[in-house]
Protein backbone atom coordinates (compact mmCIF):
# COMPACT_ATOMS: atom_id res chain seq x y z
CA UNK A 1 0.00 0.00 0.00
CA UNK A 2 1.35 3.47 -0.57
CA UNK A 3 0.47 5.60 2.30
CA UNK A 4 1.28 9.41 3.28
CA UNK A 5 2.04 10.33 6.59
CA UNK A 6 1.74 13.80 7.19
CA UNK A 7 3.94 15.42 9.72
CA UNK A 8 7.86 14.55 10.93
CA UNK A 9 7.87 14.72 14.26
CA UNK A 10 7.96 11.79 16.78
CA UNK A 11 4.79 10.28 15.90
CA UNK A 12 5.25 10.75 12.23
CA UNK A 13 8.58 9.19 12.30
CA UNK A 14 7.32 6.45 14.28
CA UNK A 15 4.53 5.82 11.72
CA UNK A 16 6.17 5.97 8.88
CA UNK A 17 9.15 3.84 9.99
CA UNK A 18 6.91 0.79 11.11
CA UNK A 19 4.79 1.29 8.12
CA UNK A 20 8.06 0.75 5.89
CA UNK A 21 9.17 -2.21 7.70
CA UNK A 22 5.75 -3.76 7.25
CA UNK A 23 6.60 -3.43 2.73
CA UNK A 24 4.31 -0.38 2.32
CA UNK A 25 5.50 2.74 0.19
CA UNK A 26 5.89 5.70 2.34
CA UNK A 27 6.30 9.03 1.49
CA UNK A 28 6.65 12.03 4.30
CA UNK A 29 4.91 15.21 4.38
CA UNK A 30 6.10 18.14 5.53
CA UNK A 31 5.59 21.59 4.95
CA UNK A 32 8.05 22.43 2.28
CA UNK A 33 9.79 19.47 0.43
CA UNK A 34 13.34 19.04 1.69
CA UNK A 35 12.64 19.25 5.02
CA UNK A 36 15.87 17.97 6.90
CA UNK A 37 14.03 15.72 9.61
CA UNK A 38 12.04 13.95 6.63
CA UNK A 39 14.93 13.91 4.00
CA UNK A 40 16.82 12.48 7.03
CA UNK A 41 14.24 9.56 7.63
CA UNK A 42 13.77 9.01 3.62
CA UNK A 43 17.02 8.71 3.22
CA UNK A 44 17.94 6.37 6.28
CA UNK A 45 14.58 4.22 6.04
CA UNK A 46 14.30 2.34 3.10
CA UNK A 47 14.09 2.50 -0.73
CA UNK A 48 10.46 2.49 0.19
CA UNK A 49 10.65 5.77 1.78
CA UNK A 50 10.29 8.93 0.32
CA UNK A 51 9.29 12.69 1.36
CA UNK A 52 8.03 15.51 -0.01
CA UNK A 53 5.24 18.46 0.51
CA UNK A 54 2.20 17.82 2.74
CA UNK A 55 0.37 17.51 -0.96
CA UNK A 56 3.19 15.18 -2.38
CA UNK A 57 2.62 13.03 0.73
CA UNK A 58 -1.50 13.00 0.41
CA UNK A 59 -1.18 12.83 -3.40
CA UNK A 60 1.03 9.65 -3.34
CA UNK A 61 -1.06 7.86 -0.56
CA UNK A 62 -3.65 5.57 -0.63
CA UNK A 63 -4.13 6.09 2.93
CA UNK A 64 -3.35 9.28 4.73
CA UNK A 65 -1.81 9.60 8.34
CA UNK A 66 -2.31 13.16 10.05
CA UNK A 67 0.45 12.63 12.79
CA UNK A 68 0.95 16.67 12.64
CA UNK A 69 0.54 18.55 15.82
CA UNK A 70 -3.08 19.38 16.71
CA UNK A 71 -2.94 22.77 16.47
CA UNK A 72 -1.26 22.88 12.85
CA UNK A 73 -3.88 19.95 11.75
CA UNK A 74 -5.89 21.79 10.04
CA UNK A 75 -3.16 23.81 8.19
CA UNK A 76 -1.39 20.92 6.81
CA UNK A 77 -4.34 18.94 5.81
CA UNK A 78 -5.32 22.28 3.88
CA UNK A 79 -1.98 22.38 2.58
CA UNK A 80 -1.93 18.91 1.44
CA UNK A 81 -5.30 19.54 -0.71
CA UNK A 82 -8.74 18.35 -0.21
CA UNK A 83 -8.77 17.27 -3.50
CA UNK A 84 -5.78 14.63 -2.82
CA UNK A 85 -7.46 13.56 0.13
CA UNK A 86 -11.14 13.13 -1.09
CA UNK A 87 -12.06 9.07 -0.84
CA UNK A 88 -9.18 8.08 1.02
CA UNK A 89 -9.29 6.68 4.44
CA UNK A 90 -7.24 9.81 6.51
CA UNK A 91 -6.10 8.37 9.56
CA UNK A 92 -6.21 10.82 12.26
CA UNK A 93 -3.58 10.33 15.33
CA UNK A 94 -3.82 14.11 16.55
CA UNK A 95 -4.82 15.65 19.76
CA UNK A 96 -5.86 19.32 20.38
CA UNK A 97 -3.01 20.17 22.95
CA UNK A 98 -2.29 23.96 23.59
CA UNK A 99 0.87 23.75 24.94
CA UNK A 100 0.84 27.70 25.65
CA UNK A 101 0.12 27.73 29.31
CA UNK A 102 2.55 25.26 30.02
CA UNK A 103 2.01 21.39 31.42
CA UNK A 104 -0.23 20.17 31.41
CA UNK A 105 -1.81 21.21 28.26
CA UNK A 106 -4.74 22.31 27.52
CA UNK A 107 -7.48 20.93 25.21
CA UNK A 108 -8.08 23.54 22.32
CA UNK A 109 -11.68 22.04 22.02
CA UNK A 110 -13.47 19.58 24.01
CA UNK A 111 -16.60 18.37 25.33
CA UNK A 112 -19.36 19.20 22.79
CA UNK A 113 -16.67 18.83 19.62
CA UNK A 114 -13.54 17.65 19.09
CA UNK A 115 -10.64 18.12 16.26
CA UNK A 116 -11.77 14.62 14.42
CA UNK A 117 -14.91 16.30 13.50
CA UNK A 118 -13.59 19.74 12.63
CA UNK A 119 -11.02 17.70 10.67
CA UNK A 120 -14.27 15.99 9.15
CA UNK A 121 -15.88 18.82 8.45
CA UNK A 122 -13.49 20.47 6.95
CA UNK A 123 -12.94 17.80 4.60
CA UNK A 124 -16.21 15.99 3.91
CA UNK A 125 -15.00 13.97 1.40
CA UNK A 126 -12.09 12.82 3.20
CA UNK A 127 -12.75 9.35 5.40
CA UNK A 128 -11.66 10.06 8.82
CA UNK A 129 -10.80 7.85 11.22
CA UNK A 130 -9.70 9.07 15.04
CA UNK A 131 -7.17 6.69 16.58
CA UNK A 132 -4.55 5.93 18.47
CA UNK A 133 -4.20 9.39 20.06
CA UNK A 134 -4.69 7.59 22.83
CA UNK A 135 -1.30 6.63 23.34
CA UNK A 136 2.65 7.36 22.59
CA UNK A 137 4.17 6.54 19.60
CA UNK A 138 6.12 3.39 20.93
CA UNK A 139 2.84 2.04 22.38
CA UNK A 140 0.86 3.06 18.72
CA UNK A 141 2.89 0.65 16.35
CA UNK A 142 3.66 -1.92 18.86
CA UNK A 143 1.26 -2.88 21.48
CA UNK A 144 3.23 -5.50 23.06
CA UNK A 145 5.31 -2.83 24.59
CA UNK A 146 2.97 -2.63 27.57
CA UNK A 147 2.66 -6.13 28.93
CA UNK A 148 -0.99 -7.39 28.96
CA UNK A 149 -4.17 -6.37 27.53
CA UNK A 150 -4.98 -2.49 26.94
CA UNK A 151 -7.50 -1.00 24.47
CA UNK A 152 -6.84 0.79 21.35
CA UNK A 153 -10.03 2.71 19.95
CA UNK A 154 -11.05 3.97 16.78
CA UNK A 155 -13.99 5.74 15.61
CA UNK A 156 -14.87 7.30 11.88
CA UNK A 157 -18.37 7.87 10.20
CA UNK A 158 -17.25 4.89 7.18
CA UNK A 159 -17.36 1.90 8.40
CA UNK A 160 -15.47 0.61 5.53
CA UNK A 161 -12.56 3.17 6.33
CA UNK A 162 -12.46 1.94 10.14
CA UNK A 163 -12.32 -2.11 8.59
CA UNK A 164 -9.21 -0.44 6.49
CA UNK A 165 -7.75 1.16 9.83
CA UNK A 166 -8.53 -1.84 12.44
CA UNK A 167 -6.64 -4.02 10.13
CA UNK A 168 -3.95 -1.68 10.04
CA UNK A 169 -3.59 -1.88 13.87
CA UNK A 170 -3.85 -5.55 13.44
CA UNK A 171 -0.71 -4.93 11.77
CA UNK A 172 0.75 -3.22 13.86
CA UNK A 173 0.10 -5.80 16.74
CA UNK A 174 -2.84 -5.15 18.19
CA UNK A 175 -5.15 -8.04 18.78
CA UNK A 176 -8.52 -7.74 17.25
CA UNK A 177 -10.68 -8.24 20.62
CA UNK A 178 -8.66 -5.14 22.17
CA UNK A 179 -9.33 -2.54 19.11
CA UNK A 180 -12.77 -0.85 20.37
CA UNK A 181 -14.91 0.73 17.97
CA UNK A 182 -16.88 3.56 19.23
CA UNK A 183 -19.13 4.40 16.72
CA UNK A 184 -19.02 8.02 14.59
CA UNK A 185 -16.68 10.40 14.36
CA UNK A 186 -18.01 12.35 17.36
CA UNK A 187 -16.56 9.30 19.36
CA UNK A 188 -13.34 11.57 19.18
CA UNK A 189 -14.47 13.95 22.14
CA UNK A 190 -13.63 10.92 23.74
CA UNK A 191 -10.63 9.90 22.72
CA UNK A 192 -9.25 13.45 23.00
CA UNK A 193 -10.65 14.53 26.20
CA UNK A 194 -8.86 10.95 27.15
CA UNK A 195 -5.41 12.64 26.91
CA UNK A 196 -6.58 14.62 30.25
CA UNK A 197 -6.53 10.99 32.01
CA UNK A 198 -3.19 9.86 30.41
CA UNK A 199 -1.38 12.87 31.31
CA UNK A 200 -2.35 12.94 34.60
CA UNK A 201 -1.79 9.00 35.33
CA UNK A 202 1.72 8.93 33.66
CA UNK A 203 3.20 12.04 34.85
CA UNK A 204 2.21 10.44 38.22
CA UNK A 205 3.67 7.17 37.31
CA UNK A 206 6.38 8.99 35.62
CA UNK A 207 5.67 6.47 32.61
CA UNK A 208 4.83 7.97 29.60
CA UNK A 209 4.13 4.41 28.05
CA UNK A 210 0.80 3.62 29.65
CA UNK A 211 -2.47 2.66 28.39
CA UNK A 212 -6.06 2.02 29.35
CA UNK A 213 -8.34 -0.96 29.23
CA UNK A 214 -11.74 -0.90 29.63
CA UNK A 215 -12.47 -3.50 31.89
CA UNK A 216 -16.19 -4.59 31.26
CA UNK B 1 -17.21 6.48 62.28
CA UNK B 2 -20.35 8.84 61.85
CA UNK B 3 -20.73 9.98 58.32
CA UNK B 4 -23.22 12.41 56.73
CA UNK B 5 -24.37 11.50 52.93
CA UNK B 6 -25.22 14.70 51.31
CA UNK B 7 -27.97 12.96 48.20
CA UNK B 8 -30.87 10.88 48.29
CA UNK B 9 -30.10 9.43 44.30
CA UNK B 10 -28.61 6.24 43.48
CA UNK B 11 -25.13 7.68 44.19
CA UNK B 12 -26.24 8.52 47.98
CA UNK B 13 -28.55 5.79 48.55
CA UNK B 14 -25.97 3.27 47.99
CA UNK B 15 -23.09 4.67 49.04
CA UNK B 16 -25.68 5.30 52.93
CA UNK B 17 -26.54 1.71 52.66
CA UNK B 18 -22.75 0.44 52.22
CA UNK B 19 -21.43 2.72 54.55
CA UNK B 20 -24.17 1.37 57.39
CA UNK B 21 -23.35 -2.26 56.67
CA UNK B 22 -19.52 -1.74 57.85
CA UNK B 23 -21.02 -0.38 60.65
CA UNK B 24 -20.64 3.47 60.25
CA UNK B 25 -23.29 5.40 61.37
CA UNK B 26 -25.19 7.80 58.61
CA UNK B 27 -27.21 10.78 58.24
CA UNK B 28 -28.52 10.88 54.48
CA UNK B 29 -28.78 14.74 54.19
CA UNK B 30 -31.31 16.18 51.45
CA UNK B 31 -32.45 19.81 50.89
CA UNK B 32 -35.11 19.14 53.50
CA UNK B 33 -35.76 17.06 56.34
CA UNK B 34 -38.84 14.53 56.14
CA UNK B 35 -37.67 13.92 52.33
CA UNK B 36 -39.48 10.84 50.78
CA UNK B 37 -36.54 9.04 49.73
CA UNK B 38 -34.48 9.95 52.57
CA UNK B 39 -37.34 8.72 54.78
CA UNK B 40 -37.65 5.60 53.20
CA UNK B 41 -34.12 4.88 53.02
CA UNK B 42 -33.24 5.52 56.95
CA UNK B 43 -36.05 3.66 57.80
CA UNK B 44 -35.38 0.51 55.99
CA UNK B 45 -31.60 0.54 56.40
CA UNK B 46 -30.56 0.06 59.96
CA UNK B 47 -30.84 1.58 63.59
CA UNK B 48 -27.93 3.18 62.50
CA UNK B 49 -29.19 5.08 59.94
CA UNK B 50 -30.79 8.31 59.91
CA UNK B 51 -31.87 11.22 57.79
CA UNK B 52 -32.40 15.43 58.12
CA UNK B 53 -31.22 18.16 56.47
CA UNK B 54 -28.02 18.56 54.29
CA UNK B 55 -27.04 21.11 57.45
CA UNK B 56 -28.19 18.28 60.02
CA UNK B 57 -26.02 15.52 57.52
CA UNK B 58 -22.88 17.83 57.71
CA UNK B 59 -22.87 18.40 61.41
CA UNK B 60 -23.49 15.03 62.05
CA UNK B 61 -20.52 13.67 60.59
CA UNK B 62 -17.11 13.04 60.93
CA UNK B 63 -16.75 12.19 57.36
CA UNK B 64 -19.50 14.03 54.86
CA UNK B 65 -19.71 12.49 51.23
CA UNK B 66 -21.55 14.77 48.27
CA UNK B 67 -23.41 12.36 46.07
CA UNK B 68 -25.56 14.97 45.35
CA UNK B 69 -26.39 16.03 41.16
CA UNK B 70 -23.06 18.02 39.73
CA UNK B 71 -25.30 20.82 38.80
CA UNK B 72 -26.42 21.50 43.02
CA UNK B 73 -23.30 20.17 44.35
CA UNK B 74 -22.26 23.82 45.30
CA UNK B 75 -25.47 24.62 46.24
CA UNK B 76 -26.00 21.81 48.47
CA UNK B 77 -22.94 22.26 50.40
CA UNK B 78 -23.45 26.10 50.64
CA UNK B 79 -26.69 24.80 52.24
CA UNK B 80 -24.69 22.14 54.57
CA UNK B 81 -22.68 24.65 55.75
CA UNK B 82 -19.32 25.67 55.66
CA UNK B 83 -18.94 25.83 59.12
CA UNK B 84 -20.57 21.99 59.46
CA UNK B 85 -17.28 21.35 56.80
CA UNK B 86 -14.56 22.61 58.28
CA UNK B 87 -11.80 20.71 58.86
CA UNK B 88 -13.83 17.50 57.64
CA UNK B 89 -12.84 15.14 55.07
CA UNK B 90 -15.41 15.88 52.21
CA UNK B 91 -15.51 12.84 50.12
CA UNK B 92 -16.52 14.64 46.70
CA UNK B 93 -18.37 11.95 43.87
CA UNK B 94 -19.97 14.64 41.92
CA UNK B 95 -19.47 14.60 38.40
CA UNK B 96 -20.29 18.54 36.27
CA UNK B 97 -22.85 16.67 33.70
CA UNK B 98 -25.62 19.27 31.94
CA UNK B 99 -28.55 16.62 30.64
CA UNK B 100 -30.05 19.81 29.34
CA UNK B 101 -28.70 18.85 25.71
CA UNK B 102 -29.69 15.41 25.81
CA UNK B 103 -27.37 12.30 25.65
CA UNK B 104 -24.58 12.24 26.18
CA UNK B 105 -24.52 14.81 29.03
CA UNK B 106 -21.85 17.65 28.49
CA UNK B 107 -19.65 18.57 31.19
CA UNK B 108 -20.32 22.45 32.49
CA UNK B 109 -16.80 22.64 33.68
CA UNK B 110 -13.41 20.86 32.22
CA UNK B 111 -10.03 21.32 30.96
CA UNK B 112 -8.83 23.89 33.20
CA UNK B 113 -10.77 24.25 35.75
CA UNK B 114 -13.20 21.11 37.87
CA UNK B 115 -16.00 20.70 39.93
CA UNK B 116 -13.79 19.27 42.28
CA UNK B 117 -11.89 22.21 42.17
CA UNK B 118 -14.73 24.89 42.36
CA UNK B 119 -15.58 23.09 45.40
CA UNK B 120 -12.26 23.19 47.14
CA UNK B 121 -12.52 26.76 46.64
CA UNK B 122 -15.62 26.91 47.81
CA UNK B 123 -14.99 25.12 51.03
CA UNK B 124 -11.75 26.14 52.01
CA UNK B 125 -11.58 24.53 54.93
CA UNK B 126 -13.19 21.55 54.06
CA UNK B 127 -10.50 18.80 52.77
CA UNK B 128 -12.00 17.85 49.83
CA UNK B 129 -10.87 14.57 48.38
CA UNK B 130 -12.40 13.61 45.13
CA UNK B 131 -12.95 9.85 44.21
CA UNK B 132 -15.55 7.62 43.00
CA UNK B 133 -16.93 9.84 40.32
CA UNK B 134 -15.10 7.03 37.45
CA UNK B 135 -17.95 4.17 38.15
CA UNK B 136 -21.39 3.71 38.72
CA UNK B 137 -22.54 3.21 42.34
CA UNK B 138 -22.76 -0.16 42.03
CA UNK B 139 -18.59 -0.57 41.07
CA UNK B 140 -18.32 2.63 43.72
CA UNK B 141 -18.79 0.47 46.70
CA UNK B 142 -17.77 -3.13 45.56
CA UNK B 143 -15.36 -3.62 43.21
CA UNK B 144 -15.62 -7.56 42.35
CA UNK B 145 -18.54 -6.87 40.53
CA UNK B 146 -15.71 -6.31 37.69
CA UNK B 147 -13.53 -9.45 37.33
CA UNK B 148 -10.16 -8.54 37.23
CA UNK B 149 -8.16 -5.57 38.10
CA UNK B 150 -9.58 -2.13 37.71
CA UNK B 151 -8.19 1.15 38.94
CA UNK B 152 -9.68 3.54 41.16
CA UNK B 153 -8.50 6.85 41.88
CA UNK B 154 -8.22 9.76 44.57
CA UNK B 155 -6.95 13.13 44.78
CA UNK B 156 -7.25 16.42 46.81
CA UNK B 157 -5.06 18.96 48.60
CA UNK B 158 -4.58 16.95 52.32
CA UNK B 159 -2.79 13.73 52.06
CA UNK B 160 -3.75 12.73 55.60
CA UNK B 161 -7.95 13.00 54.03
CA UNK B 162 -6.73 10.66 51.29
CA UNK B 163 -5.50 8.64 53.32
CA UNK B 164 -9.07 8.27 54.88
CA UNK B 165 -10.27 7.90 51.95
CA UNK B 166 -7.90 5.42 50.88
CA UNK B 167 -8.90 3.29 54.19
CA UNK B 168 -12.68 3.58 53.46
CA UNK B 169 -11.87 2.48 49.58
CA UNK B 170 -9.94 -0.44 50.89
CA UNK B 171 -13.07 -0.99 53.36
CA UNK B 172 -15.22 -1.20 50.17
CA UNK B 173 -13.22 -3.78 48.87
CA UNK B 174 -10.67 -1.88 46.32
CA UNK B 175 -7.13 -3.55 46.58
CA UNK B 176 -4.60 -0.84 47.88
CA UNK B 177 -2.70 -1.60 44.59
CA UNK B 178 -5.59 -0.55 42.41
CA UNK B 179 -6.03 2.80 44.06
CA UNK B 180 -4.41 5.60 42.29
CA UNK B 181 -3.70 8.94 43.76
CA UNK B 182 -3.42 11.60 41.18
CA UNK B 183 -2.25 14.50 43.40
CA UNK B 184 -3.76 17.77 44.13
CA UNK B 185 -7.27 18.81 43.63
CA UNK B 186 -6.20 19.38 40.19
CA UNK B 187 -6.83 16.12 39.41
CA UNK B 188 -10.22 16.63 39.42
CA UNK B 189 -9.92 17.46 35.98
CA UNK B 190 -8.83 14.20 34.11
CA UNK B 191 -11.29 12.14 36.91
CA UNK B 192 -14.82 14.30 35.72
CA UNK B 193 -13.01 14.39 31.78
CA UNK B 194 -12.63 10.41 32.28
CA UNK B 195 -16.74 10.48 32.41
CA UNK B 196 -16.34 11.27 28.27
CA UNK B 197 -15.13 8.05 27.79
CA UNK B 198 -16.79 6.21 30.59
CA UNK B 199 -20.22 7.23 29.01
CA UNK B 200 -19.09 6.15 24.86
CA UNK B 201 -17.63 3.11 26.45
CA UNK B 202 -20.24 2.25 28.29
CA UNK B 203 -23.01 2.99 25.93
CA UNK B 204 -20.87 1.40 22.80
CA UNK B 205 -21.01 -2.12 25.38
CA UNK B 206 -24.63 -0.81 26.81
CA UNK B 207 -22.85 -1.72 29.56
CA UNK B 208 -23.00 0.94 32.49
CA UNK B 209 -20.72 -1.21 35.02
CA UNK B 210 -17.43 -1.10 33.16
CA UNK B 211 -14.23 0.66 34.18
CA UNK B 212 -10.93 1.51 33.35
CA UNK B 213 -7.39 0.40 34.22
CA UNK B 214 -4.44 2.19 33.88
CA UNK B 215 -2.22 -0.07 32.25
CA UNK B 216 1.81 0.37 32.80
Amino acid sequence: MRVGVLGTGMVGQGQASRLVSLGHEVMMGSRAAGNEKAVAWASGASPRASEGTFADAAAFGEMVVNATNGEGSIEALAAAGAGNLAGKVLVDISNPLDHSGGFPPRLFVCNTDSLGEQIQRAFPEARVVKTMNTVNINVQVDPSVIPGRHTMFLCGNDDAAKADVRALLLSYGWPDEDVMDLGDITGSRAMEMNIAMWLRAASTLNNWGINIKIVP
